[in-house]
């Protein structure tokens, strides 16, 4: 016996979250932990062992404790029902419902509609009952996979009480989620409309025919019906709720009426008799009895229907040809299943608007020149009909698989129940369909099933033809399934629409989760049928049908998209209890869906996308932070892995090559970063599309700063990654991020650091033997090095030079950073005007006037603009001049280095700081000599560059190399400093030992 | 006056790789070392600064003297071309070309071709002016913007010389590269079957049309001619290239004839008339005067025109009845350009097969009953047309603008050159085809156009009735330059695909790069032969010119897609001279050329991409490393880093929880992995789609042990990346991994190393600190911890268990990471048929069936599968019994801890190892307690454990947090020993403090 209360709600009525919806986004263990705190003090000393874990983690025991909760999860804000309900006192939400209650017979009551009644027999009729059969296979196999697919998300643990809307938002993002939530909130409301003009068109046409003649009687007769049903939902869906279960009584007898009346056509057919004029099947109006003349009392007497052909009663009266050249014809219309009239109705007969309804095998004498007149006698076809607006048509016939779902709050076990009765109840009606569709062809004159509104058989509903007992039982039968599922229509859509808007993810809507004060969606009900006021202003049950096809269709296909996209990301948490999936039927049932879509009607399929993208990317900017954790991160997350996986192949080619920097940061005490000139400049490097690292060490041990290291990352608002090390030692703690920095085809190429200015202060004696320790460790690892000089006077990225140069002192070529680094800074605002020039060294033997042109055509190849200039050089060695120069350096800067007592050009023979004995020998003899010579190169290149580049913005130089023993460091430090004195900004650059760029194409 | 030699060869000569093709995989500038090495010794001493970098890299100056090289380019494999010149002595790579000569010139010559001679005036006809502008400024567009991207694509850096197969294959990638290749090798196959088909069409139609009478002349001649040209080409090429001067010229001057032609009809039109019998346009040969009835020496007699209708020359014969009914009139055929035909020729006339040309305008007096008859008499249409089929045909008469970049090698500056020249050459041909549109219309009759063979004028070529002087100037030119098309397609297709088989790409085209002694690719050229023949046996001009038309299209999409996504990925070295190219520019020519080809036949158009496609999936299979840089690495790089910036937004939801392993491992002296299990346990869990990042950290210090961390890399051929760090302190390195491993969201979730099992043995306390280290590192980092004990037990990837049990002791609740794991290793062949355990322990005020239930409900909700069992438990401290116990352990563990004089169990009160003070003052009076609890704990748990699971294939346990302070470490190892007793594979699980598994879908 069904429980009145079964039925008490539509689907949608559980998508509204309220205070009783489970917080996904806290997992369900710290609202359990927090209990444990508290009174599982004893299992915290008897399990000792664990005491530690104690703290943030809870012991099983009392967990489980806790769980009795999960079974009986809240199922949707239903305070206003239950404030209705109380004095009944029988809460749904208190009585767990079964397979059959809760998830089939709602099911199908959902699915089968409307469309069944009236448009079926028509549909078999024009498409032919192969045809047809391929439009009920199709939607029904798309509903089928929908379903699996659905039950796979459905099952994959305790489902969020509602429907796609929650299905589609928790699994693919709030972007998808509102799209297809609108989607399907539009789909339900035109549903609603399609609901009330089909309510209509069976009381105008079955039941008062003689209320026809009204003026636009479908848009006066709809409105009216509309506003009567908004306010019956209005003033309380109770009423609705109790007449639940009449309206699936109505459909469940409906159809047995057909089956009933089906069997009884083979034994006695009912009479439905067509009177056929040639071929033409005339309208029941337009005669009385089906013939031309009757004998009459051994009279010849003219019909009513000779009347209507001719001018006069009299035989001799003229009459229309086409009714004097044929003859009239009565049939049968229901000859029943035995009459073997399905090889008849086996191919389509699709008819343009306004043709005749011909009866096919009948001859027809027909004059191509005369015109044809008297048309308003006949059975005329009221639309032009074609296969994809059949189509169109059925789809929303195979529509309300999610009834199910949609309450699984209400369910004893969710997971068991929503597969099977979702699957058996699609299977039972696509077997009524499929079945009804051969039955129809098998029992129906053609004509018949061609005559849409039963014209010719009375103004019978031609379904209704067929039924037994009575026509009446299927016409009262639809009226009453059709009126309830419009009013199911007109509570549930503004129920989903106010679950959306009090998501949140759509702001204009918020207005629209307001309700009265016990919770009814009130503006809501208003749009709703303000929407569902459009459809009735179409007016036309075939014009609306296909629109809300679309709406349904792009919600089940993001249900299928959803469940493919998860299988195959494969994250652990995808383990659906519903096994059956597999990804391929998924993305079948995808592509039925997209397919369906554009065969209904390829423009519509366009706007219903339009509309969805609109919303995607309205939700997708205004961005409310929403943690359900979307597939979408999964994706990105599995390509990022993909793509680097790909990456590991080998090592890029120079052309494809760009500057993945790492930048070495200190930061201060308050750990502010120290240089913040070192991030302004990488920024303003980004023209090359690389990858930007900022790797910091921190002196300390991991263990007390870690929380530091996670204020310090956020305060680095750089656009790309930061990696902390905190080091006990911070040489080793660089070296780790030079090391081991990025991942994969994201690692550094490039090291930038900036240089120690303080070096020669004692206090800062570490610092400049770590960044040697960096230049001789970027070397080994083929790094490139960047060592900005002076960072602080750097332009802050909101500077711009309005002139200047950017000059280049090209002295070895080391794979042509030198050359690219200018390129990409001037892709910048900052140094967009600035020029580009280019300086080179010759020597003595060089001949500098080649020198020149062979660079001009090196750079010309290169794609790079600037100016060359060749800058001729003498380097005799004067050791005399030079001896002098070189005290007064070592001179100056002694009086800072205290700690030493060597002079600041040390022999490089001295056997501390463990240079390798190996490679003494040959160095022995000429090591001052180089040193000497070293330092002369340094003092006459500067003087060239100060001469020429002074006034440069930025002078790019060639680094030299670090000294292969660490008792030349300070000299070498020595050296650079002599090179870039006088200079402002100098970017010290070298190459990683492999070419950057290339002039090859 | 141009030289004889320009012309020599065609596009696809230089795009053939020999030994003179630069090297592009090896950065020019190493060549140019090695010579700078030896011979620069001076410098390296004169800028002793640098001397470092003197090994490696070269002084600017010495560089630059290389660099005159660059300028002259090697063009291709000339060798043979060469070694048949040189008695000439007039090398073309010895004169480098301008704009006009190299690029210009050339293009023109390719681009004007067959089709402007033999189907322009057709199109015009067919398609009206109107609809033929339109096809033409498409195709036109389309070209042009194809040579802007291509020009792009060309003058990024040295062109490596040769057409789009170089272009494409080298921004692209090989497969893209091998598949473009072939499609224009196939469309230039093909268009030397137009070529040949259409210089028969002009011989046997317009010069000797009485050969026409042959059967099957167009397949038979066809082939001869093939045969002929095959031959030419064999026997040598610089035949061909003799005459390319004449075969431009001829192109040049039938252009410039029509056009004189053209200002002549102004002044004075040729006389072509027409005959036309009602509106139908006579065949030529079927009459002599265009009348029915001439007067003659005052007698009427009747014309050949009516004897042709008529069954006898008497007045009163019995005639056609169409000719009876229908008057005779000429028309003039050339009314000219001031005759204002061209508003009759604006729109168009399509014709089916068979339909008669009618003029327009004309009355014609037709009975619709009666047959039509003697329609060998009138011109008829000999195909369908129709709008789509017109742009097949006319496609191919802008293809050819590669023919300047093909020949970059010959250029003095290819750069400037090549879009100027190509630009300039496509504007010049656009402009010739679209006056001819608009002229043809204004100039000629419409059913002249229409007449694709001239049937109506006397069987002139129709372009030819235009050209002034004379027709044959147009006839004569557009055969021999027809010819020397063909030619030069049959020379240059074998060498485009010898060059395609030399790259190896495709290994079943090895063949066809061999060739004769002197490099002739006889085998190419055999095969290029029969697909040309297949081409010819189609025998129609109108169905050859489609098939090509696709090929062509294909390649030009591609050259678009790959100026567009170099210009996207903006690489550093996508630096093009030409700088008027857009990104939008070349997706609007790639949308254009697939709209294209679809609009041409979609048939073909999937055909042309399925041929495609599996070339593309062939070279895949194959791969043959090719380090050419292709773009699609580049794609690679911005995808993973796209995506990784996009999850840098937050951390992911516990749905989309994915273990993200960091499997810490050591290493031996010999660089081997110590525990390789460690890595099949990793990759047994890989179900979860996780991420492996292998760490090792190597003692040692940086600078030394480089190139040893490189084999290192190699050597763990573990799917995921190897992070390696060289340190001076293990310690440091480690904690530094599990701080800075990974990168943005591919950082590691879960840490996993091996349990220290040497640990009580002195010489391992070192890594037994490191061990405690790690876990309290992860602890705070919020990281899982998995330690597997006795690892080595583990299977190995290859075993398989075929029964058995994975158990779970869920003793505290720490994210679920107990649950997962097994779930996840179940995934795994090697665990696929354990089932799996879950044990819980309740304690004496525990309702253990509750528990029972609770849990299998709670697991039900998580959608495991695991038997469960609640394991009563009784932890009564009986204080002498445990004593006992604990004193035994820790004597028997005494043994080996020499260096202690500690007991094994430490009271935390000792000041030793830094604890800190702070937490000392509660602490204090437990502590024994606490720890002789917890031995008591551990001791009891493992006598259950091991109980229970003692056969277990596996057991998963929770594992204790470490001790606070350092003094607990040794208890803390020695409690995990305890614990884990007696057990075979032992993995202790550490939550890291997120939820990792859920119950909500």
């Amino acid at each position: 016996m069904l429980h009145p209360g079964v039925f008490t709600f539509v689907d949608w009525r559980l998508c509204v979250p309220g205070d009783g919806i489970p917080k996904e986004s806290c997992p369900f263990i710290n609202s359990a932990a927090t209990d444990v705190e508290k009174s599982q003090q004893y299992d915290s000393k008897s399990m000792a062992l664990f005491e530690e874990e104690m703290d943030t983690s809870p012991m099983v025991s009392s967990l489980l404790s806790t769980l009795a909760n999960y079974s009986n999860l809240p199922t949707g804000s239903k305070e206003h029902e239950e404030a209705e309900n109380n004095e009944e006192g029988a809460r749904p939400s208190k009585k767990p419902l079964g397979t059959l209650m809760g998830v089939y017979l709602p099911c199908i009551q959902n699915i089968f509609g409307v469309i069944l009644f009236l448009r079926m027999t028509w549909m078999v009729g024009i498409g032919g009952v192969f045809g047809s059969f391929i439009i009920v296979f199709m939607c029904c196999s798309t509903t089928m996979l929908t379903a699996i697919s659905m039950s796979a998300i459905a099952t994959n643990g305790v489902v969020p009480a509602g429907g796609s809307y929650y299905m589609i938002s928790r699994s693919l993002g709030p972007e998808f989620g509102g799209a297809v939530g609108i989607c399907f909130y539009l789909g339900t409301t035109f549903a609603g409309a399609m609901y009330i003009l089909g309510c209509i068109e069976i009381l105008l046409i079955y039941i008062i025919p003689q209320a026809i003649a009204l003026l636009n009687n479908m848009r006066v007769y709809g409105t009216i019906v509309l506003s009567f049903m908004a306010l019956v939902v209005f003033v309380g869906v109770k009423y609705v709720n109790k007449l639940a279960l009449v309206f699936l009584a109505c459909v469940i007898l409906s159809i047995l009426a057909v089956y009933a009346g089906i069997i009884k056509t083979a034994i006695e057919p009912p009479v439905f008799p067509v009177c056929i004029l040639g071929n033409r099947t005339l309208l029941s109006k337009s005669y009385d009895v089906c013939a031309k003349i009757v004998e009459l009392d051994n009279e010849t007497v003219t019909t009513k229907l000779w009347r209507s052909f001719c001018d006069s009663e009299s035989l001799n009266a003229t009459c229309d040809e086409y009714f004097n050249n044929n003859d009239v014809t009565e049939i049968q219309g229901i000859p029943g299943v035995t009459s073997g009239i399905l090889a008849e109705n086996l191919f389509g007969n699709y008819l343009e608007k306004g043709m005749f309804l011909e009866k096919r095998g009948l001859a027809s004498n027909v004059d191509p020149d005369s015109p044809v007149s008297n048309t308003n006698r006949y059975v005329l076809a009221d639309i032009t009909s074609f296969f994809t607006l059949l189509v169109g048509i059925y789809f929303p016939s195979v529509t309300g698989i999610m009834a199910g779902s949609n309450r699984s709050g209400d369910l004893r076990d969710a997971q068991k129940s929503i597969p099977i009765g979702t699957i058996a109840a699609i299977t039972t009606t696509s077997t009524v369909y499929m079945s009804c569709v051969v039955l129809f062809g098998a029992c129906i004159e053609g004509v018949v099933l061609r005559d849409k509104f039963g014209e010719g058989v009375n103004g019978n509903l031609v379904i209704g033809t067929l039924a037994w007992p009575s026509p009446w039982v299927i016409v009262f039968g639809s009226f009453f399934s059709t009126c309830g599922a419009g009013l199911q229509s007109l509570t549930g859509a503004p129920r989903l629409l106010q679950a959306i808007a009090r998501d949140g993810i759509i702001p204009f809507l918020r207005v629209f989760g307001h309700g009265k004060a016990n919770g009814e969606p009130t503006w809501a009900l208003l749009l709703t049928a303000s929407i569902c006021e459009i459809g009735i202003i179409i007016a036309s049950l075939d014009s609306v049908a296909p629109i809300l096809s679309m709406f349904f269709l792009m919600c089940y296909m993001f249900v299928n998209l959803a469940c493919a996209l998860q299988t195959l990301l494969r994250t652990p948490n995808w383990r659906p209890r519903f096994k059956f999936y597999h990804w391929a039927l998924s993305f079948l049932g995808m592509s039925l869906c997209l397919s369906l879509m554009f065969i209904c009607s390829w423009y519509y399929a366009i706007v219903a996308m339009g509309i969805a993208t609109c919303i995607y990317k309205y939700i997708e900017f205004y961005r409310a932070e929403k943690e359900w954790g979307d597939g979408i991160r999964g994706i990105s997350l599995s390509a990022a892995r993909f793509a680097l996986m790909r990456l590991e192949e080998g090592p890029p080619h120079t052309k494809n090559w760009r500057p993945q920097i790492l930048v070495l940061v200190s930061v201060d005490a308050e750990q502010n970063v120290e240089q913040p000139r070192l991030l302004s400049l990488t920024s303003q490097l980004k023209a090359g599309r690389g990858l930007t690292i900022v790797g910091t060490s921190v002196q300390g041990t991991f263990l007390n700063n870690y929380t530091e290291t996670q204020k310090l990352m956020e305060t680095e608002k750089v656009k790309g990654f930061s990696q902390v090390v905190i080091s006990s030692n911070l040489r080793d703690g660089t070296s780790h991020l030079v090391q081991s920095g990025g991942l994969g085809g994201l690692k550094h190429n490039t090291v930038m650091v900036s240089w120690p200015h303080n070096w020669k202060q004692p206090e800062f004696h570490q610092q400049f033997r770590n960044f040697i320790e960096v230049v001789r460790e970027t070397t080994i690892a083929s790094l490139a090095l960047l060592v900005p000089k002076n960072i602080s006077s750097y332009p802050s990225n909101g500077e711009r030079f309005t002139e200047g140069y950017i000059d280049v002192w090209w002295i070895v070529h080391d794979g042509g950073m030198l050359m690219l680094l200018p390129f990409l800074l001037r892709q910048h605002k900052v140094w967009r005007k600035c020029k580009m020039r280019i300086f080179t060294v010759a020597q003595m033997d060089d001949n500098s006037i080649q020198m020149k042109k062979d660079l001009l055509i090196f750079l010309y190849h290169l794609r790079i603009d600037a100016a060359v200039e060749v800058v001729e050089m003498k380097l005799e060695i004067d050791s005399c001049f030079l001896f002098l120069q070189i005290q007064s350096i070592t001179d100056s800067s002694r009086g800072s280095i205290r700690r030493k007592n060597k002079p600041t050009l040390q022999p490089q023979h001295s056997k501390e700081e463990g240079g390798s004995p190996a490679d003494k020998p040959d160095d022995k003899v000429n090591l001052n000599q180089i040193d000497v010579r070293r330092m002369h190169t340094a003092m006459r290149l500067n003087e060239v560059i100060t001469k020429k580049s002074k006034e440069a913005k930025l002078v790019l130089l060639n680094m030299p190399g670090p000294p292969k023993n660490r008792v030349g460091d300070e000299n070498y430090m020595e050296f650079l400093e002599v090179l870039t004195e006088g200079l402002n900004r100098v970017l010290l650059v070298r190459g990683g030992g492999r070419e950057v760029i290339t002039i090859y194409s």
